[in-house]
């Protein structure tokens, strides 16, 4: 037993040699790759792919997780959680047929490219016919590892262990509940916020210097990173020894960096603050893409977003600000980073809508996996939820149902992570602020306490917990949306003079 | 036939990939990967070049070998390439028992280490019993390859397929024989060059225009490439649409930058020019270490270093000069960039000088090979070699016989190859001359002619041919050491004023 495990776990730390290598070549690919390598890049990731499928799903590995089994429960938990990874990899692997895999992945590649001119063409029948493929494809292709699921609740599982329709309809109806009045609310409200100095034009050095400065201010360890640009903001780490992110700069947007740097800065952080023993293994990242985006989230909204942040960094920017920027009260700052105004783009929403906006994606994709609905009612069915949920209506599919990329790979079950996320981060920190008094420690400039915390309950085990394991076994309870659903209420109804 | 074929270059085409991400990550580390990943990205790059060796000394890569073998004079020059790359390879792999292979990686790093301590300690006597040691083992793994060559002789052939110690010695000794007097009479002429106008300060934004300006002028294409930092610069390829340089701004001596840059330049040219059908095949790149180093010297001396060069440049670089060096008229220029000045480092010496300090290292070398010399007399032979043939002596060993790196990782017979690579490219620069004017198309600027040519001569082959094999198939003649002694005796007789 204690050869197979050995065994085991040397097979696992070939696996994630690839994953290291595959991350950075992903990141330079991302960032300083030449636009001519393209195809031979795509090859190469191919072929690594392909390599750590193969090792996945090998008969070496299908060996190990027989072996292992009948001695699970015995299992310290990185070993079990290290079982439940690989297996779960060796399942799906090995269940699906390779020439259904192939087909997807070739699908996906033609309907990515179809999408990007699709949208650039504003053309949604161009791009109709690929979607309603690929949804067809992905029933068949969870249909080989179904034992009875509907294929959406597989999905939302796989981007989200644990979760299914149930949870996130109960989630997403206590959201609808309480946003919709709200901002039906705010709108009604008198108050305007004047929000127009934050398109006072700052140098690009200087912007950079306050990415760098905050990143480091919150506790992101430059030594084992590194701030790159690139056109859309990510975090990749190799592992917690590299961790980098980058981030975009618009001369007269600096709140665009600033916020993108803080959000990456909350996922680096997490990536950074592994526990060392599990640092190389495949559990050495984020446990899932939610409670990742809790951390991100976290260090956006309820750290830099929060009236004390203003309070305290404004002196440390004045230097790197335009004199016209200098006279901009704290309190200034804080209404117009929170400033609620419903928009067409996903991307570009404020704290309280996006979740609106990923509840019509949660919404259309239910639909699209259990009713029978005509791909090419699509547009309207958006349409019409943006006018119900926000008010608004897009003018054109580019910047409706045509506006994201996620689709076009075949990601669905992906978006409610999103909102998920920020609704972990409520319940996290209302744990927090019951050992820590988290006013009195961000105005203190003490991010190191708040770290230290989140590390303890959160970083350190890495991916060794499922999310709802780590939330029980760190705070005694799982996912609970009444705190996310408190939080909005209470800090927009402060701020638009609600109650 | 055809299908042992097929399969052998899909199982290259495997090598080839691990190849091509071992040279984005390396890019990678060299540039801007934190250092606190220093001992991850270690542990993963042993972990690739394990998987590579695997794979070149598998029993399946020996079947094929076994396979082609009799029916080799029949296959294409491709294929003939090839089997010729991967046999050496296999051979190298599987002669020498795993565990010497271990111990030599093992000594090698810590030999690199304590090195760098011995240099910045100035003391020989702390790298001297490592230095025994990796000579001692480097002859031992050579015997496991030896059929009663002579183990030096082995190593000149690694770093350069088809040279040993009898084509060096008639090389060196004829250089010898030419520059040492020239040298001397070159020190004894009244000519004062005087160059202080290079230490103008050059703010490093122009110093990046410029190196942009005149990579892409010279033909290195940008949309294949990226010109990025590091302290040391070097040129990396992954495959010909992914061909990266790195250089070094310092503010006060612009021209190390733009010297740098065109020498970078000539090497990526080289890797950019490859022809299509073999740019991802384990012949993608250059032909050998002396080949790859003719291409920068061209581009660097040749071109760079031409009297011409400095007429058509300077207008374009007006612009991102200062004043002060705007006065500078490009004859100035031109002998500033071509002075003659014996100095104790070989990385910041001269195109005459630089011959004598590879000279240098060539002689010791042979000796610590042929010889039984003691290994703490080399200071004395190191400094009596540079009073001999320099006319100065180190001071210190930190900047005499401990001042290159390359010993400290055993290789021993790499630094004749640079040498060799500007003898090369004289021959090969009296060959183009035959066949274009190039004084013309250097003051035309039409660089894109003198590209063409080279990438018909040399560039496109890639590593199909030995580099005998292409000196004969291109140019008619074996490797002829007269026409750089001819060029260096021409050049430098006539800028001294000695003719």
């Amino acid at each position: 037993m204690e050869k197979t495990i050995k065994e085991f776990k040397e097979y696992l730390e070939r696996i994630r040699m690839y994953q290291e290598a595959v991350a950075t070549l992903s990141f330079d690919g991302e960032t300083v790759a030449p636009v001519g390598s393209i195809e031979a890049r795509a090859k190469r990731a191919g072929f690594f792919g392909l390599e750590i499928f193969k090792l996945e799903t090998s008969d070496e590995m299908g060996h190990f997780l027989k072996e292992l089994a009948p001695h699970i429960e015995t299992l310290d938990d990185v070993l079990k959680g290290e079982y439940r990874e690989a297996k779960k990899a060796y399942d799906e692997g090995t269940k699906i047929p390779a020439e259904i895999v192939r087909e997807m992945s070739e699908l996906q590649e033609a309907a990515a490219a179809i999408w990007g001119q699709a949208r650039a063409e504003n053309d949604f029948d161009k791009f109709a016919p690929y979607l309603k493929r690929l949804i067809e494809l992905q029933k068949k292709v969870i249909s080989y590892r179904s034992s009875g699921e509907n294929p959406y609740d597989l999905l939302l599982d796989d981007y989200e262990a644990g979760m299914n329709m149930e949870v996130y309809d109960a989630f997403f109806d206590k959201l609808k509940e309480a946003i919709v009045p709200l901002l039906k609310k705010i709108k009604e409200s008198n108050k305007e916020i004047d929000r127009s100095f934050v398109n006072i034009p700052v140098d690009l050095a200087s912007q950079k210097a306050i990415s760098k400065l905050i990143a480091e201010k919150l506790g992101y360890h430059l030594d084992r990173g590194y701030i790159a640009e690139s056109s859309h903001p990510f975090c990749s780490g190799s592992n917690k020894y590299d961790v980098r992110m980058t981030t975009r700069y618009l001369e007269n947007d600096f709140l665009s960096s600033l916020y993108s740097v803080m959000h990456e800065t909350g996922h680096a952080i997490y990536e950074q603050n592994v526990a060392d023993e599990i640092a190389q293994t495949i559990l050495g990242s984020g446990a899932s893409m939610g409670i990742h985006e809790s951390q991100s989230r976290l260090y956006e909204n309820y750290l830099g977003r929060s009236p004390q942040f203003w309070e305290v960094i404004q002196d440390e920017l004045l230097n790197l600000l335009p004199e016209a920027l200098q006279q901009i009260s704290a309190h200034q700052f804080y209404e117009a980073v929170n400033v609620v105004a419903p928009s067409l783009i996903r991307v570009e929403s404020d704290e309280l809508t996006y979740n609106l906006h990923i509840m019509i994606r949660y919404e259309i994709e239910r639909m699209l996996f259990t009713e029978d609905i005509d791909i090419h009612d699509l547009p309207e069915i958006w349409n019409k939820k943006y006018e119900e949920y926000l008010g608004i209506t897009p003018p054109t599919n580019a910047q409706g149902v045509l506006q994201d990329i996620h689709w076009s790979f075949g990601a669905f079950g992906y978006f409610p992570t999103y909102a998920l996320g920020s609704a972990y981060s409520a319940q996290i920190v209302a744990h927090m602020k019951k050992e820590l008094d988290l006013t009195a420690l961000i105005k203190a400039q003490n991010f190191e306490a708040i770290k230290a915390w989140l590390g303890e309950k959160i970083h350190q085990y890495g991916r060794i917990y499922t999310p709802n394991q780590l939330m029980e076994k760190s705070f005694g309870e799982a996912f609970n949306a009444d705190y996310y659903v408190d939080y909005l209420t209470q800090k927009y109804s402060k701020l638009y003079a609600l109650i």
